[in-house]
């Protein structure tokens, strides 16, 4: 079983594994690497890390018996964390530490001969540029040939209990153990208890006594509790499990001393004993996870993730477990309430004040070539900063120009740190976590094409209109297709993939990434069950709160790159007629910032869809001018109205 | 697994189950009844089949210690024969026997207290006619209740080895053995001996040493041979077992003694021995299995369709099966050569012929009132046998006017039968086989409704406009849409499924059927590995030389129906940019029948819709007026020259 695989071990125990002959579920997870990738190509060289002593240590102790029972053949350092993680701590990032590559993909391989990495297309440069030559890139046709040896040679995956890795990283950091912030329900809509209350009546209908929260932002959302353990995700390192008379919560540090959290989750009040929270040490997890399942009574089942870690669900005697793809939390997270829908709703008009600002602000310094990547990430995020309730970013500013574009989850470094030009596209996917009023995780993008050509008169040239300008009227297209499609209720989110890239095919084009995904509410920037993505068969059907992405792009090699995407919210549409009484569902844009018209050619867009875009830049004007206004930035308020100045196109 | 779940037994051995506690297989195999329905309203009565006798027979061979070890406590009979074929032979038709209900979908159960049959909403109606107060006809609510009981309960599937309803059915049918046809390499393009030296590669890719062909098209595809043995599906009973140096053909009867199949399969000439035909009879092919199973060293592997009967799989030990869901035969029979997509053509051309000559007549005749459904049907048919090696429909016919018209999969019977009017639609589903110069299986579907408004008179009167007319040209632009779509290379049919349904999306409507399947070539009418559905994720990429159906369809419940079919040829598209190189894909329809004009509201339709109309009705005239011509039908070609006059839209 896929899961059970994961290296993702709990407090260090269960970390790696061992090559053995002769069962194919090691090749089954080795195949989940299988992304399909382009080699890109790019600028600067960083220094990568020197790794000859790190394994030499690693091989020492995958022989040594004081470790493994056994030799270790080949021992595999995948990302992630105990919880499955997408952003993880310092203290997590043991693939980095032995190899140097610190790129949110890639799993490593060592042998007693070789050093190896999988990754995909997106971190082929950086793992090149960040690794030494003890260490191999293994791309697509590299592990095409691997997987057919492996194949034949039968190899399986065996667990360790001790992390190797662990062993021999003396300066490994500490386990962050932040404050907590409390959510008031005037945030969240629902009580801890009452999100208790419904989870236990799920439990009760699969008749399963009881249920093990993993996922660090399913924990987070269970208890209305928030916490900066990890970059860019408000979550907090804890376990919980929840009874049907018992609630235990598996956290470490002095923040359950905070009186704001003991009164949030009434530790010190005489409660109904059902409600009762026992908090317990972290570590303690897996002890206390193995003692419930020795208890188990024939017929009582536990429900876990098929995403928790080896160890946990080995906790858990097969015949007790209960395992499925998406947990009732998580489900029960992606539908937004009134009150989170309208923190997302405000998030989004701060954020897009931040952007007008940048906006803006790079038009002026632009054409004096002094603004980089990173100046400009920068600046985005201290305007970011001027908005009230402001936390931190929420993932690493894609803030990227020209060829570096084309690398679809850049982040700039000083090496490859290029300055922006008028000539150039600039892409920035960025996002942030607002808090206080409002409790929101978004991320949004713009482009800003700074061609000397004003596109009227390149229009009115016809010959002189460039192929970005092109890609970027059929990247508008696919956002547009899939912003105002109109759908049945209980329609899977991958059914509308295809409309993101109709406009693209037509011409030969596509890209080579998933149209969109769920967002959370001042939680993860990625979160499922839900999504937009012809790779994704195993969504959960759209419905009516749902926030996802809709973000289509074009990326050329060498050359540019392009991304347009707001973040939409589900909601219900009206229809002429309604077959079956089934309902429709359409998107509503949260995100409120210009797209640059600059960059359109208006000739190729239907009369709908120009309505559309003038539509939307109307409530842009409507709702952040009157922010803008509000906050007193006039010089950003007259740049969104001349930004959002209508389309006219030209039968 | 699913495939071994199946009833379908080899010449009435291992053809049903027991119910028994404790697995969930059983139930999985249950669930995959589970299809949406909704239940039809129409007209006449037919009179049901008197059960009563027959299951009490067979509730006491359920008991007979004669025929099983243990007492069966329920007794499933699903519709299919050994060979997983969509039709079935009469002596296989073992539900419709013990039921009375003869659609093609629906499996009975038969307990000692009930008997139960579980069918779709296409079948709600026919089901309820056909089967007298014995049996209980199983909708959706229905379905929950029990899917729920049996889940508490844990009942499990076991095979029986003797056929319970064969030993009560004392009329059965002989099992057809009927003459062969020879197909010619000028039609099928590649030899059969180069068609086992393909197969054989294949297997040495995956280092399987035997390969077991069990569905009947691909016995059929290898030996370039055709029959008659099941309606509508030119192909014979008969098994075949593959080696690396040994083709075994199981088959009965004395059609192995027809000098023109002996020299094809070349029996008495002094061959390689790798290409000797060993031909043995067709209830041989169990004993035969178990020998090579039993025979087999560690690591040599015997290839089956996951979908092979029960007791085929059973035949080979586990631990040597080597099981996909589509055969490298299936994959190679759906991409048509140069010489399999000529005959298609000109099958497509023919049977145009037959159509015009239809519509022509049904003009002139509805108005009259003497037309039913089953008259039109019959027309129909009298047409296309007109036409050169016509062999038979390719399946039955649907032919349903008005509220009919909203049942799917109707078939006029006597009780049924409505007459044709000017005022209701005319839905024909319908399609035929031809041999000879050309080598098809077709289907082909028109609407014929003629209202006694003219249509450009209704658009003047603007407030006329009928719901069949907007739903009409929704529907078209559903179909325009997958048609005209340009997609890269690698694509999956799924991925288009949306395309089809997004203009009645837009105002709230839909249709509960996929948007297309694969059509066999002189075989069956549905084939896989492709297929445009929202159902199916097991589809293949789309190939250039694949051949599917487009047809999206609207039904309005107990009021009319429409679908606008046409067969379409893969082809390799042109297009502006070539995204890494990938190259890609189009449809051009090989159906060259005009679409009803009349039935258009032109305002809803976009000038590019409204140019592949124009353009589509432009073929037909060029290509079936010639034809007609030729055939000197000069009413038809008339007709055909009103019906493709172009659209104009007004802006």
């Amino acid at each position: 079983m896929l899961a059970q695989l994961s290296s993702r071990g709990v407090s260090g125990v269960f970390s790696g594994y061992r090559l053995q002959p002769t069962c194919a579920s090691g090749l089954r997870w080795l195949k989940k690497l299988r992304i399909l990738c382009f080699v890109l190509v790019a600028g600067g060289k960083m220094s990568p890390k020197v790794t000859t002593e790190l394994l030499k240590q690693l091989r020492q102790v995958m022989r040594s018996p004081r470790y493994v029972q056994e030799p270790v053949q080949a021992y595999i350092v995948p990302s992630g964390d105990a919880h499955q993680s997408e952003y993880i701590a310092p203290c997590d990032c043991r693939r980095a530490f032995i190899s140097g590559f610190d790129g949110s993909a890639g799993t490593a391989i060592v042998t007693e001969q070789h050093a190896a990495m999988w990754t995909d297309g997106r971190y082929f440069l950086q793992a090149a540029n960040q690794m030494d030559n003890n260490w191999t890139l293994m791309k697509m046709d590299q592990w095409k040939r691997m997987s057919k040896v492996l194949r034949s040679a039968g190899h399986d995956l065996v667990p360790i209990k001790e992390n190797l890795i662990d062993t021999i990283w003396t300066d490994r950091p500490q386990r962050p153990c932040k404050p907590l912030i409390v959510l008031d329900l005037s945030y969240t809509g629902v009580s801890w208890r009452d999100k208790i209350v419904a989870l236990r009546s799920k439990m009760a209908e699969r008749k399963v006594l009881w249920f093990v929260v993993t996922a660090l932002d399913e924990v987070a959302w269970l208890f209305n509790l928030r916490g900066s353990d990890v970059e860019y995700n408000p979550v907090f390192f804890a376990y919980a499990v929840i009874g049907m008379n018992t609630i235990r919560l598996f956290i470490d540090g002095d923040r359950m001393m905070d009186p704001a959290v003991r009164e949030h989750l009434q530790l010190d009040s005489t409660l109904e004993p059902e409600f009762k929270i026992q908090v317990m040490p972290y570590g303690s997890i897996l002890m206390e996870l193995q003692s419930v399942g020795a208890g188990l009574s024939p017929k009582e089942k536990v429900w876990l993730s098929d995403k928790a870690s080896y160890a946990l669900t080995e906790a858990i005697p097969k015949a007790y477990r209960y395992l499925t793809p998406y947990t009732p939390i998580c489900i029960a997270k992606a539908v937004k309430n009134a009150l989170e829908t309208e923190g997302m709703r405000r998030a989004h008009i701060k954020d897009a004040v931040a952007l007008c600002e940048l906006f803006n602000w790079l038009e002026k310094e632009v054409p004096k070539g002094t603004v980089t990547e990173i100046i400009a990430a920068d600046k985005a995020e201290e305007f970011r900063s001027q908005q009230k309730d402001f936390v931190e970013l929420s993932f690493a500013t894609i803030s990227s120009t020209g060829p570096n574009g084309a690398i679809i989850h850049y982040k700039p470094v000083p090496e490859t740190n290029r300055t922006l030009s008028v000539n150039e596209i600039y892409l920035l996917d960025s996002g942030a976590q607002y808090n206080g009023q409002v409790l929101a995780a978004k991320h949004q993008i713009r482009f800003i094409f700074m061609s000397s050509l004003d596109s009227n008169l390149r229009r009115t040239l016809g010959s002189l209109c460039l192929k970005e300008n092109e890609c970027f009227t059929y990247v508008l297209k696919g956002h547009i297709a899939v912003s105002a499609a109109i759908f049945p209720n209980g329609t899977k989110g991958h059914l509308l993939d295809s409309f993101a890239r109709s406009a693209l095919w037509d011409c030969g084009l596509d890209y080579l990434h998933g149209t969109g995904h769920g967002v959370g509410s001042f939680l993860n920037v990625h979160e499922g069950p839900c999504g937009i993505s012809y790779k994704t068969f195993a969504d959960e059907p759209l419905e009516a709160g749902m926030i996802v992405s809709d973000e289509p792009g074009y990326y050329e090699d060498g050359s540019f790159g392009i991304r347009i995407e707001n973040v939409v919210l589900v909601i219900p549409a009206e229809t002429k007629y309604n077959f079956k009484n089934r309902g429709s569902l359409t998107f509503e844009p949260l995100t409120l910032v210009p797209i640059q018209t600059k960059m359109i050619d208006v000739s190729l867009l239907t009369q709908k869809e120009c309505n559309w875009v003038n539509d939307y830049h109307q409530k842009c004007r409507e709702v952040i001018g009157a922010e803008l206004e509000r906050q007193g930035r006039h010089e950003a308020l007259q740049w969104l109205i001349r930004e959002t100045e209508p389309l006219i196109r030209v039968q």
